[in-house]
């Protein structure tokens, strides 16, 4: 397997090089709104130890970003008023991988409506900072 | 929410009311050959604890299944000769839940070659057997 790369862009996010619309962080793990949702509240959970993917994270680390998105998927229920939560997780190309840094995908669903594709359009930076006040308010609430 | 149904297809499985293709069983977790398989060795991780999904699993309990989705991960890409892994995981119909006790996809994927839509074919009970033969190779090996 290809070795972690220290400067793609969600190590940077994590070494505050990038910004971000982040939601959550504790000591393990990391949470920010995907640039390009495929639904309203869709976020990313990450580990804050360096892991390519599921193929070289710890399984410590694994655990501490499943407890985190189990926190954003329930709170992204409440913010975003939806029906059901969909979690993806890719590995390597071939599964879809584009940033090499493990990332769990939490999806808040509504009833009928579809994912879009993925990273088919940036979203509002504003749209982003408000899903981002919600979803940290449900995590407070 | 809905309650959790006890007499949900996995919980009976479970308790060995209905046979499955097993893999991998720990204190925690247990997982299992899925009978319409999106991809060779499409396997299913589900926890032993009663929990309908993401949104009412215990924290502790969903942790175990992700520990458990990595170990079913790195043995799936040696037994299916694999070049990435898809893990999906869905809570409610909005999400498209079918079975109503958690349970994480981990699917094996190869360069190039797209997922079958879900539940689209049932699989032959002996390239099962042949699949789980390779996965829990794989697991000892």
């Amino acid at each position: 397997m290809t070795a972690y790369d220290t400067n793609n862009i969600f190590a940077k996010i994590l070494r505050g090089e990038i910004p971000c619309h982040k939601v959550y962080e504790d000591e393990h793990t990391f949470a920010f709104m995907d640039i390009m949702p495929r639904c309203p509240g869709h976020t990313l959970v990450i580990p804050k130890a360096p892991a390519r993917n599921i193929l070289d994270i710890s399984p410590d680390s694994f655990a501490h970003v499943a407890r985190t998105a189990k926190k954003i998927a329930v709170a992204g229920m409440k913010a975003f008023n939806a029906a059901g939560i969909t979690l993806q997780q890719f590995s390597e190309p071939a599964a879809g991988q584009v940033v090499y840094h493990l990332h769990v995908h939490v999806m808040p669903r509504v009833e009928g409506v579809a994912l879009l594709p993925p990273a088919s359009r940036k979203e509002d930076v504003k749209v982003l900072e408000d899903h981002a006040t919600r979803l940290i308010a449900a995590l407070n609430g």
